[in-house]
């Protein structure tokens, strides 16, 4: 026996999602099923309800609707000041901080072989485009928000190469101890940055 | 900026599930919307399959439909050997050995308590006059497969007081080193199991 036919196509599904191993996935299943009837019907409608979601034309964020999210559409955020992020989930992350004002422009997560993709590029050329026309080809300020890790900084090298011109500033996140860290448990890159970005 | 609103729905939901954080929730929500429409409708209709879910009225287990499951149904399996285990995963493991050819009971997840709840003990109830009627009081034997942690030892000591008399032999799954595992790195409490259980 091998997971049960009436729950195999549920658990299948599962387990193709982020996260999520074969074996999670069953024990999910049987959550659901503890859970009943009402809890699945919400988890249908929830699911369902994703119909509502549409991106950004202008970033490339979720919304509800459609045109420009609310980020975009703010114009009490000063939008010349464009923060480039690889996931949603970046972003949201930089929204929670409160301390970034601009609008930013969401990649889409990078693929195993560490090249842009074709939207990817896409999306870059938009941001171009659209820098010219709002700015006069030239924005305050363009940072690149990517994991200071081998991918991300190969990729930010090739996408400031890529804007090159196009914004008065070009920077990337600061990198070093991270707040509550302790120097001796740093790894030597990341002291290493430290030092190198003190200040 | 929390969970945008068009997806706070089932990014909560998620959240609720047995080992997926409010991360990894926000996380499931943006690969489904990036893997789209047909998608979604996939794990909807998946999740509604669950209404087909039935629970086997003498062992607990799921099964597609009513009455008794594919097991208890089945007349070449040695009806008189009765497995009690806490989980449906757990029998899902044993039945993955393929060296088990008795029955179950499906016990349910033991809360954090420590006792058997009303449930489970209907449970062990409906088990006791089964082995009643068929087997005239007696059968033949009945392994308690519980995990061998404190919790665990602790219920079926009441278990094999509750059912006192109902088998000619009240068994547990040996305890011991694992195959594979090396006696080097094995603790303290799986070493001497090992060598009390010896043969």
């Amino acid at each position: 026996m091998r997971t049960p036919k009436v729950i195999k196509r549920l658990v299948d599904i599962l387990a193709t999602m982020p996260g999520i191993g074969p074996r999670q996935a069953v024990r999910l299943a049987f959550h659901l099923i503890r859970q009943g009837k009402s809890a699945q019907k919400g988890l249908e409608d929830a699911v369902a309800s994703l119909q509502l979601v549409g991106i950004c034309n202008q970033c490339f964020y979720i919304h509800e609707g459609e045109g420009l999210c609310e980020i975009c559409a703010d114009d009490k955020r000063d939008q010349s000041i464009i923060a480039i992020v690889e996931k949603e989930t970046d972003l949201m992350s930089i929204e929670n901080t409160g301390k970034f004002r601009g609008r930013f422009l969401v990649l889409g997560e990078f693929g195993r072989g560490g090249l842009l993709e074709a939207d990817q590029k896409l999306k870059l050329k938009s941001l171009k485009s659209w820098i010219a026309k709002r700015f006069n080809g030239k924005a305050q300020e363009i940072i690149i928000a990517f994991n200071p890790d081998t991918q991300g900084d190969f990729l930010a090298t090739q996408i400031i190469k890529e804007l090159e011109g196009t914004a008065e500033k070009m920077t990337r996140l600061g990198m070093g101890i991270p707040s509550g860290g302790e120097i001796e448990f740093a790894d030597e890159e990341t002291l290493g940055n430290a030092l190198e970005r003190r200040r």
